[in-house]
């Protein structure tokens, strides 16, 4: 990151520094007067090269101690969540971990759909994700996972996300995705292809079948319940066109299923 | 991932299956005739919109089983590991993690220097990363930390990663990188911004100083060596200006220095 000065303007420089502390604020609690310290500085304060540095002891280091385990709650934003993928996806997040679960879906068959698998909110994703958000009352979320239109929801993911949060997708975007976005709040990116384990042979493999091994089970224990939506019954030429057809419309709420021949 | 058939080809669609088991192949050992199984399937492969499918038996689910925690070797390349930041986080990565460590440079004094740092191999990132990886024997690496130029050796990095590999990056990329290159191998990418933290008053803002504690007993303790390579003075405007100079030429090995005023 460089960090350039409007015109006209100034900016001292120097983000690696190691001193003595000459005066602490009031409030400082961590360190006295003379105590030796080191930290990277704020880079919306004026940098090390300047002999006196005002700096929040919250960034300083000064005394050995192990590492922090804090973790925030989890708030997951799930991007699609009445279709195939995400009406499975926002159950096992339900069963399965202790985050806030917040699901889009735009029409109202879709989110009466996503009200009955009993997610903690639904939100309408044809409005900013933000302003949404915000009506809940959820001034941001440290996960989304995007299972479709990133690119039309690119801008307001970054924006909703949290520092240091993560974004997951599978999705073809149209258009490139900016990562140069997700510097500023150190924000990772996760692919997930379901067809990688497969393709490259992966050590880890045999997860992929003890996954659904798991989730079978869940089914069989009433954890979740299936998704099935609509039936097109045989799976002949015909019946496929039409569930692909349907699922291409952007309406499939659930899983579009065809058994037999 | 849409599977497009060639001109005049055709592909049987359909990823999601569940079916009986109505033969097996000589080697497997998993699975038996008539059990009841489901996978999505491989797309090197027909679908599932066949009525009989052929799927390697590493890929269906049967019977419940807990997840499993392999874990293959790290094997971490650090791309620009003889500068500041890359020679500190060298030493970090071989004092902390079981990680074999590959550093690049690509002047002789820097190789010198990484050698001098015990790094397990050191290449040159003046000529293809999969060719110089090749060379030492290694077919492929889980995590790469870009520091510098990523996007000149992207092409490279994502030849390199091993399916399901992590990428970091703190650099500012000149064009934009691709993301899609990623999708095919579920590759993460991952942010350090070191001014996060502090902008964001992040939850977490106190584990920054607790990690310059931590290195700082690592430096007390011989664990780690100062990576001071060059000390250009005191600090006022003169030295400041060779330093940055010396900085952006390229050349810097380890960490410059200015001290005093």
């Amino acid at each position: 990151m460089r960090a350039q000065p409007s015109a006209g303007e100034y900016k001292v420089l120097g983000w690696d520094a190691v001193g003595e502390v000459s005066a602490i604020g009031e409030n400082v609690s961590g360190f006295k007067v003379g105590d030796k310290v080191w930290y990277a500085g704020d880079i919306t304060r004026a940098g090390a090269n300047s002999e006196y540095h005002l700096v929040d002891e919250r960034i300083v280091g000064k005394q050995p101690a192990s590492l922090s385990n804090m973790h925030a709650a989890v708030r997951l934003l799930i991007i699609g969540a009445a279709g195939g993928v995400g009406s499975i996806l926002s159950q096992l997040a339900l069963a399965l971990t202790n985050a806030t679960v917040i699901g889009t879906a735009s029409r109202k068959e879709s989110k009466e759909w996503l009200k009955g698998l009993a997610l903690d909110y639904v939100i309408d994703h044809s409005k900013p994700l933000s302003q949404e958000l915000a009506r809940i009352g959820i001034e941001d979320v440290t996960h989304v996972i995007s299972l479709t239109h990133t690119d039309s929801h690119y801008a307001e993911i970054v924006k909703v996300l949290a520092p240091q949060g993560q974004l997951a997708l599978i999705d073809d975007p149209k258009i490139p995705l900016d990562i140069m976005q997700l510097k500023l709040k150190s924000i990772s990116l996760h692919w997930e292809l379901m067809f990688t384990k497969s393709m490259f042979k992966t050590a880890d493999m045999h997860s992929q079948g003890q996954l659904l091994n798991a989730v079978s089970a869940m089914v069989d224990q009433g954890k979740i319940v299936s998704t099935l939506a609509e039936h097109y019954g045989l799976i002949n030429a015909e019946n496929l066109k039409k569930a692909h057809a349907f699922i291409e419309s952007g309406k499939a709420i659930g899983k579009v299923v065809l058994a037999g021949f």
